[in-house]
């Protein structure tokens, strides 16, 4: 069977900026959140007693990652991914849907779901929206992420509204199809509004999950190459007909100043890969804009890579030691950046829900985007 | 000036086995004991916090390595290198000789030192037994080595007198280089006694080294290839000329029951990049012999890597998962088998004084052989 252990409690609002509680199997998240994305069952570079310490509430998981490599049924024999992973806080997974469209070699997508190759071996496999279901309750994530399909962008008013279309329908399968987690515990799911960049589609898909119900929703389809603007109308076009009473997750955000305007714009989770994959090319996060720790002024910069930061990173090393590390190939020197960017992220969400609580977070917002650089284009090359 | 602040205490004795006491400018090291390796300023894969957590007492760090990348320079002007890498406890640095020999290019070897280009830049450099003494007084280190010429091995036993006259020469040369620490703090000098398998150079040089005498002596030119035999031989042949009031150090060991056989023949120091290469072989280190956890048997091996280990990767995590992460090229994975076998010498280390402080360290030295078994072939492949 499968039931829903949580609930989602709106506590404060500020214009569209929204203070809430989402209660899961494995603890209460407060949003707006940033989750670290642990994409193969660990967060790139950084130990659980690392990510504990600098207080995430909750972490992304890859369903398509973990069911190619270990495999469902180790994770499934081993207890779940919170004992596999040694992690007991909540875990949010995804349905795969992604990755299946991105990475693997696919080789055929029906309304059923889609055949593919995985990656990593070249396996023939077949995913569709109840096995996505099927996978998540065996990993015993706290959040399954319904299985969708995710256009390019971007891509013509006919392929989007065929992706709609096939969103619903597997939404509408996933409704009916029940699970029971590996750990016996409550699984709560999200449904993923699609609809690109037009408008009228993204209200169209939201409107018809909503009718059908779930436990939050996610708007998709965002930060798949399209310019910011365009993210920023995907969201606002979405977002008015979602219920105020469930969480809203936009997928993949993103950037610090983004999550900003996304809080704004009434969205209250995210997940991105920027601040563990950037800190592996040796950027960093500051409140000023990025850092790239690598560039030769920092060969005998004396100062931590943030004054005032309270990171492992920032109370106990140099920039000198660190583009030291990161010169010489030394994993320190990847994982104390690491560590400096995910303790941004948790900060900054720290700081936004201060903000909203307190009833000034246009100001938070104002002078936080004046402050942060965003990335120029030498730092887009990076990536 | 160049002074002594440390003085070397020697608690007990069970035979030729030792229990003593160190002290160096950056606290008191319980010997027999056991330096990680931190080659580049960073016990690979490991943070201090971690290193501090199981107990490490003092760490090994690479004059040679850190001279070429960052530069004496960098660290010199950060207050040196206990500073600059955040490591608060006890650094022995070897004195450069041996990775001039072994790595660089070396281009003219004379009575003054070595030129040679660096492994990094090619740039052309020279060091003598007076650089390699004013480097370490840069870095600041607790404990700094004499610049020696260590033979290859297998090397004619006029080629190794050759070596050892030189040893001897530049021993003098640094008995009489006064040199200023950047910190102010005394810093240790250790002589070093080649003479590869021929005792009676061992025995002549290890004369002569005590003769101009020194804070300690190191017993060089072993784990240089030898079978484990002629190491032992070399280490006998040495011991009996080494005075006891002052530590022994026998460099580059070694394998767990070398170490125990090291002890048993009066050795009180060792360092060795074993335990953290392997772990990024994915090899660990336990009581009955090592275990390759990238092997298909702990595909779903739920039990920790060592029951009853005390370490964070046993205490949290399986073999299952340690394998995943290994076979999905996640960092994490090398940082727990690097931290259990860390782990792993430290409590072997702890093991051996608690032993000799009983006069049980015979005993402990059967059981411990009797039960770990030495590396099979397959094994020494994978290093």
């Amino acid at each position: 069977m499968w039931f829903v252990s949580g609930v989602f409690e709106l506590v404060h609002s500020e214009g569209k900026s929204r203070l809430g509680r989402l209660s899961t199997a494995h603890g209460m998240v407060e949003t707006p959140v940033f989750m670290p994305v642990g994409t193969q069952g660990s967060v790139k570079a950084v130990s659980p007693l690392e990510l504990d310490g600098m207080g995430t509430q909750i972490i992304l998981a890859n369903t398509y990652h973990l069911f190619v490599r270990p495999g469902t049924e180790i994770i499934k024999k081993a207890g779940g991914l919170h004992r596999f992973a040694g992690w007991n806080k909540a875990i949010l997974t995804d349905s795969g849907g992604f990755q299946v469209f991105s990475l693997a070699q696919l080789r055929k997508l029906t309304d059923e779901g889609a055949f593919f190759q995985n990656h990593v071996d070249g396996a023939s496999v077949f995913l569709g929206p109840r096995e996505a279901l099927d996978i998540q309750a065996a990993l015993g994530s706290d959040i399954a992420m319904l299985f969708d399909e995710c256009p390019p962008w971007p891509a013509d008013k006919k392929t989007v509204a065929e992706a709609v279309r096939r969103t619903l329908l597997w939404a509408s399968v996933s409704k009916n199809h029940e699970t029971q987690t590996v750990t016996g515990l409550g699984q709560l799911r999200f449904a993923i509004v699609q609809g690109g960049g037009y408008a009228e589609l993204r209200q169209a898909c939201a409107a018809g999950l909503v009718e059908m119900g779930f436990d939050g929703y996610a708007i998709g389809g965002v930060s798949v190459g399209e310019p910011e603007e365009e993210m920023f109308l995907a969201v606002e076009a979405s977002e008015p007909h979602l219920p105020h009473d469930k969480p809203r997750y936009a997928m993949g955000l993103g950037m610090p100043h983004q999550v900003v305007e996304m809080v704004a714009r009434g969205v209250d989770m995210f997940d991105c890969v920027l601040p563990t994959r950037l800190a592996r090319n040796g950027t960093a996060f500051t409140a000023d804009g990025l850092l790239n720790l690598e560039n030769a002024c920092y060969t005998a910069d004396f100062e931590p890579v943030e004054k005032g930061c309270a990171c492992y990173a920032c109370q106990n090393f140099c920039r000198a030691y660190i583009r030291h590390l990161l010169k010489a190939k030394e994993i320190l020197g990847l994982r104390l950046v690491t560590l400096h960017n995910l303790h941004f992220y948790a900060e900054l969400m720290r700081g936004i829900r201060a903000a909203i609580r307190e009833n000034a977070f246009s100001g938070f917002r104002r002078s936080f985007t004046a402050r942060f650089k965003t990335p120029n284009k030498q730092v887009q090359e990076t990536e």
